[in-house]
């Protein structure tokens, strides 16, 4: 399963922390690296770090957009120290190992971790089914972002190595994509509803993403969602255009 | 517990990797950093890479051998990724924190990390209870020291934040320079009886010291044995010095 795990890295702006997660990466055996507009990169700090997981950074892939990078992901977890207005489900780094070994065979799953000074922002947070929190000292939480994805690699290889556990499911998960499609239909209805008010949002879409990632839909169950939507889409219509 | 447990590295080469050692460390919340002959220290990159791990900088011991950074230490463990020639008791890094948790209240121990190239020397290793391996991707097995560190940390972070186990014992264990003394005495026992031959010593006392590393012997043990080993060192006395 390690094979369909990747590391997001977005913006990252030390050169260092890229080869360093290069290294936690391959000692592990993970192997996809995703960079999302890294702030110096190629550099020679990121080879010499890497320290021989050349080949790591050789792959990586440079994205323009988070959802670039988990594009395809069925699974989706932020790594995260702060807390948030609105709590998101929250892992430690040996549950969301579990979980993703847990997770039907083939199914992609992403890691990303944030900025050096500002971590993720709540827009890319709304990408993830999962915040993960690495335990820490309270006083002195900020991990360096190489020593955070070497621990989630390290519990990853970990989990990896046990027997493993019967699939709990047997769809494939819905990927990112489809995922962020079906909010954008949901949010189209809501507003056509007039539920959703766009002078005054609230935290409407954010409350109803939390929801829908934390039970990580899977692809039949996004399409009987959006054949739900589309069944009021078009009562919205028949109503507009009925003869009163 | 985790104010008990202090972290060793020897002859460290890169001052970077001492500063991401402190900053690991103080993120998991160990504060007790001994440094053996480090190669360059203090030094302006151990520092910057600390990142507010100041502290730990600060209050690290610099020591002129092993023996002195793991004085007072019931349990010495040693992180290695080689196979030895004489295999050492070996425990993953889970299971060396819950042994960790599990010691008698007030037991010192120690994590020693060794040489960035080289790791651990035999002769070092022989002061440990166990080795500690981190599971590693076969092809790619070395891992930077302080990440090494973080992986150590985090278990013990995770472990002492887990419910107390009943201590499995109730006498203190014996410290590291106990333990030494002992295996002292006991090569001059065997060196009297001739069981050990100094021309062709073997493996002789490294397999002892193996041996009774693993058992964790308490101060009680040690003491008994001791006592043994001064009783025939008696009865060769009274046989050399006894009238024919």
């Amino acid at each position: 399963m390690l094979k369909n795990v990747r590391i997001v890295l977005v913006e990252t702006t030390h050169p260092g922390n890229i080869g360093a997660t290069a290294r936690a990466m391959k000692n592990m055996g993970l192997a996809h690296l995703y960079l999302v507009n890294p702030q110096r990169y190629p550099s020679h700090e990121a080879s010499a770090r890497a320290s021989g997981a050349d080949d790591v950074l050789a792959n990586a892939r440079i994205c323009h957009s988070l959802d670039e990078a988990v594009a395809g992901c069925g699974l989706v977890f932020g790594a995260s120290a702060r807390s948030r207005s609105i709590p998101w489900p929250q892992l430690d780094p040996r549950q969301a190992a579990a979980r993703t070994m847990a997770a039907v065979d083939g199914v992609e799953a992403a890691f990303v971790f944030g900025r050096e000074h500002s971590g993720l922002s709540n827009a890319e947070l709304d990408r993830c089914n999962f915040l993960v929190t690495i335990p820490t000292n309270p006083d002195f939480a900020s991990l360096n972002v190489a020593a955070a994805v070497q621990v989630l690699s390290y519990e990853l290889r970990v989990a990896a190595l046990e027997p493993p556990v019967a699939a709990e499911r047997n769809e494939p998960l819905a990927s990112a994509e489809e995922r962020e499609r079906f909010y954008h239909h949901l949010e189209q209805v809501l507003l056509e509803l007039e539920f959703l008010n766009p002078d005054n949002p609230k935290h409407l879409m954010r409350r109803l993403r939390r929801l829908f990632n934390r039970v990580e839909l899977d692809c039949n169950e996004v399409n009987i969602l959006r054949g739900i939507l589309t069944a009021v889409e078009r009562r919205g219509l028949l109503g507009k255009h009925a003869p009163q």
